[in-house]
């Protein structure tokens, strides 16, 4: 199904460790790769055990940011590495801090009652690896050791929302992702799919990343200024991030772009105290309006978050219409969905619990839009008019979008994973303004004039 | 030749003042309209004549700052236009702080031997009005009242240069050039000339803006920051900016895209002194690298500088590759050319005398390797590398280019006119590499590591 790319590099160092687990993970991969990218160093059990044997050309670092896919940092030296996650980080959390409600929206959510909490059914770890486009980046062989921690759960179901959205993409449109795969020496890396021009999709791309490292004075410099107090251990502060992040292109007009986001950050303090939070959203932006498809997606996003609280949907539904902003258009990227950060309350699981839903939804989202238009006939002026509003995309993914700024300003970024978002083809027309009573009008309305859908 | 759009506006006070000139205007505005966007008004003679009765929707102030095309800014209300224009010369300044070596640049130019000064053949401002693409932005009157002043000497350079481009264009392409003009109340405006999807050209920007008002706090800040002491009546300080730029996306892949802008800047003290510098440059985009024009394209440029200096060249050509740089892909947008800002040395005349030339050669440096290539057969792959090198270009101008950002960022912006510069269409490739040996590659390979052409 998936085509899996590996590079194999400090061969030296392979030798030494490749026990755990290797006879357990046999047809985990799914090409039968004679080294399999999965190892444990047994000599610092119990510790994060960063897989420094396998990683693709370039080694690199790359995690979520918010807002939209392939926000990535990556860095070809130690330095470069350490630079780039700590800087990374800090772009995450920038996002707040441009964010004027995340404090009131914080407060919100520590006053959500806690839902009753559902039993985990997640399963065995290394069966539900076997269902993911390509091995987790972390080692198996840790996240079993740290089965109940949050970074397992949560590595666990990016790298399943995945192989979920990938797998119903490629039904869909018969097509194989490419899946490019890289780890970094000092822990974490990437995986990449890509599937693009096929029967239905222009280009779809989702991403998952993990990533750790430290958080330099400039980062926790930043951290302070949302107003959380963090105390490093000789101004470190060791971090962890890791999401999943998709947006696809489909090429008939009639089938709406969609975006998603899911992450989770984890700060130490010197203390041992951790700092949490989640973040996350599902976005729709479609050619031309079909309240139906809008219900539809809306609707199945508020279910999701009414199992948790009342006030989420609206809330970030809210958010999400002003995140997605084209300034100087006056008018949003698309119709929106939800949007949030900073959620750190009431409970790590119940946040997590929302994060859960909210992934599950993506698959229920989205496809049944795609299945619907998937033979819509289309003139060459709706083509074209896909085309300018894929030129809207670019200037929001270019302009505005935070992860991307970042990751573009950061040296030794892996840009492909974070340009993978830009459509295949675009257009600028100058002095494009479709004619009242159009459908290209009604569009620019709704995009002038946010709705509500539900 | 070229279609005029004006949109007449307060009707009630234009019958007040459409006296001077009117007569001898005739003929001037190519297709006779009944409203000439030309007056004075006679009760304010001797000071700045803002043409206040006729301007397109939308009022707007406009003017080009370093780099690239279409560089805006406009204001919508009187607040808002002050706010812009003040922000607007801001960014230009701010231009010259970010390049670290424009103070060493203008200490150079301050130590070049004054050039025989040529004997100004300019004319007559009227007769040479009647060749341009539009009325010019000032009314005429008033530039003939400050004939000798050098803010008209440059708007009438902007102009002719706009014209004679234009129409060298339209020559070889068959096509007319769109011409939109507007002006705001408090004096200034712009003229875009647009033509899109031509036989030759997929789209052709040429702008002219003319822009007055008063510089801000803010703005006054940044000017001090680059190490000029300015001193505003009760804070605020007149300025006056204009300029020409023009970007041009031809349709085959054998054409290269262009890029010129020449523009002049002059702020007034408390005391009356007045500050002023010009910056401006040509630059080459290929899609693929032909020697030939490379030579071609650098050495007109070289003769053009080296009749004022000799370092100009060799220093406004890596000042050029050093701006033109995709620091995300590690290459540059193009082959390069001339890249010069903060020109106040050795006097006035002859940093105008060095613009002009400059101005002179854009004709003379694009128009032979149009024709050159005009019938170059082209295949779909080398159709998609020129759309894939449109992409770059995207991304240099949205993620970059300083005259881009802040006229995206300032409220009120005309922005048709700030994205004219973006091409027809454009294509992003996942992990696209050209293979070794190939063009596309000799192409990647030059815009790795920029070259000497001459």
């Amino acid at each position: 199904m998936a085509t899996i790319v590996f590079f194999s590099v400090n061969r030296t160092a392979q030798t030494a460790a490749r026990r755990c687990l290797r006879s357990r993970l046999k047809g985990l991969a799914s090409s039968g790769e004679s080294h399999l990218p999965l190892s444990c160093t047994h000599s610092q059990s119990g510790t994060f055990l960063p897989g420094t044997r396998w990683f693709s050309r370039g080694s690199s670092v790359r995690f979520m940011s918010h807002g939209t896919a392939g926000r990535t940092a990556a860095g070809r030296t130690r330095r470069g590495v350490l630079v780039t996650a700590a800087a990374t980080a800090a772009a995450a959390v920038a996002g707040f801090v441009a964010n004027a409600n995340h404090f009131q929206r914080a407060e919100m959510a520590t006053k959500v009652s806690p839902v009753a909490e559902e039993k985990e059914q997640e399963g065995d770890i290394l069966e539900r690896c076997r269902g993911f486009m390509s091995a987790p980046v972390t080692d198996i062989c840790v996240l079993q050791k740290r089965e109940g921690e949050m970074r397992t759960r949560m590595e666990m179901l990016i790298m399943e929302t995945q192989a979920d959205f990938c797998k119903a993409l490629e039904k869909v449109d018969g097509g194989t992702f490419k899946v490019d795969r890289w780890q970094r020496a000092e822990g974490g890396g990437g995986i990449s799919c890509v599937m693009q021009d096929g029967k239905v999709f222009e280009k779809a791309g989702v991403n998952v990343s993990v990533v750790s490292g430290y958080l330099t004075e400039e980062a926790a410099k930043q951290m302070r200024s949302r107003g959380k107090v963090l105390k490093g251990k000789d101004g470190k502060l060791p971090f962890s991030a890791m999401g999943v992040s998709s947006v696809i292109h489909p090429k008939n007009p009639h089938i709406p772009t969609v975006h998603f986001n899911y992450r989770y950050f984890e700060i130490e303090e010197a203390d041992g105290t951790k700092q949490w939070w989640f973040g996350g959203g599902t976005d729709l932006t479609p050619v031309y309006i079909n309240k139906e498809d809008a219900y539809h997606f809306h609707n199945t996003l508020k279910e999701a978050c009414d199992k948790h609280h009342s006030q989420y949907y609206p809330d970030f539904k809210k958010w999400c219409d002003r995140y997605f902003y084209i300034r100087h258009r006056g008018e949003t990227r698309g119709i929106g969905g939800i949007f949030f950060d900073d959620l750190d309350s009431p409970s790590q699981k119940e946040a997590f619990n929302f994060v859960k839903s909210c992934a599950r939804t993506v698959v229920p989202c989205y496809l049944p839009i795609v299945y619907k238009h998937l033979n819509d006939p289309f003139t060459d002026e709706e083509k074209d008019w896909q085309q300018v509003r894929r030129g809207r995309y670019v200037e929001f993914n270019l302009v505005y979008d935070r992860g991307v700024k970042f990751g573009l300003a950061t040296p030794g970024s892996r840009i492909e994973s974070i340009l993978m978002s830009l459509p295949l083809t675009a257009r600028w027309e100058y002095m494009h303004e479709p004619a009242k009573g159009t459908l290209e009008a009604e569009m620019i309305e709704a995009l002038r004039n946010p709705k509500e859908w539900v």
